[in-house]
């Protein structure tokens, strides 16, 4: 059985119009997002957990079976019992991270290339975020967008969930999923729009509606 | 039996002319410090592991009995197999990092006055690093300098060890250990000297000579 990540929204306060972590998350999750991503590079591990700890409680109160991942950050992961941690290029390498959170936390891996990917799967990673497929103004550190023709390129090549991730929104989502990805990963799609709720509910049903046809 | 953390040399690149951590902590162990901390709150978690997994060689391959913690990253000293963490005030929660890291780990927590170091002792902790004592210029986030008043409150109240921290030099730190401490951190007064073998050495003798004293 493979995990359904679904609508994957990474929670980030940057492009939030100021809206904080927890009012992101519970519109995504009101909207149908299936994964929440606490991402925070700058708040100190104190903060961060305690954060983390209300943001665990919101996940699994607002829908049954929904996934919360926290970015970077394996020992807060640990502490609060998340579902797993987000590991990026820069972050822990994901043997360290499995030897900390065991067998059973997910690991997902930051991919920009086949090379990234085929090691982090061949290292046990649950699923890869692969991007920026588009250009994206969330993430300052990004590298330059693999394109749909990166995507298809890493769905060759590696079995495991595909969250694509990088510039995706209701114009081109559809494409991001008919290139390979299992799931979608977005920021300023959720956090930056007017109403987040709604912004996520047209996402999660596209993912959806894409999924069911698939099968 | 009371560890003795003797001579604690805290790496950091900032006051270090340049030098980088693994010169700091060789230089450090050299002239007798018995305990090295690693603190960089700047640097990837990945580039963090590689370099604490030099170091723990290094400091293992130094020095007999020496110790070796990381700060803050609970997770790196996981991976790494670290003797354990520091954790100021606004890191993890104790609890949290003992709960990743078991019993036997080393936990230390900064304290600046009583209620900070009467709680982190009922919470478990291995030590305390207690200040800054004086006014220090290579921590931008430190208090206001508690003095070796401030020390003499803290050693009254607790009786795991101390490790006094805060602009301790060879001028202050006799005061400081008839004040209480039971070892000092520092981290200018080595990272930052011209010869930082004798600059340690000079310390960790003067510590040397008054816990044999005490005896």
């Amino acid at each position: 059985m493979r995990m359904r990540y679904g609508l994957y929204v990474i929670t980030c306060e940057d492009p939030s119009r100021g809206r904080g972590h927890l009012e992101v998350a519970e519109a995504a999750l009101k909207g149908g997002a299936t994964t929440i991503q606490l991402r925070d590079k700058h708040m100190p591990a104190k903060e961060l957990y305690r954060l983390a700890e209300e943001m665990k409680l919101l996940v699994k109160s607002c829908a049954l079976g929904s996934i919360f991942i926290i970015n970077d950050r394996v020992d807060v992961a640990a502490a609060v019992g998340a579902d797993g941690v987000h590991l990026g290029q820069e972050d822990l390498p994901l043997e360290a991270a499995r030897k900390i959170l065991g067998k059973t936390a997910i690991i997902g891996v930051s991919a920009a290339n086949v090379k990234e990917a085929v090691e982090a799967e061949r290292g046990g990673a649950n699923y890869l975020g692969v991007g920026p497929v588009f250009p994206t103004p969330s993430k300052d550190d990004a590298g330059e967008p693999i394109g749909l023709g990166g995507l298809e390129e890493i769905r060759r090549a590696v079995s495991i969930p595909l969250i694509a991730i990088g510039g995706i929104n209701q114009d081109n989502l559809e494409a991001v999923l008919k290139a390979g990805a299992d799931g979608a990963a977005v920021i300023s799609a959720v956090a930056g729009a007017e109403d987040m709720v709604v912004a996520a509910q047209r996402l999660a049903q596209m993912i959806d509606l894409h999924l069911r046809g698939g099968e």
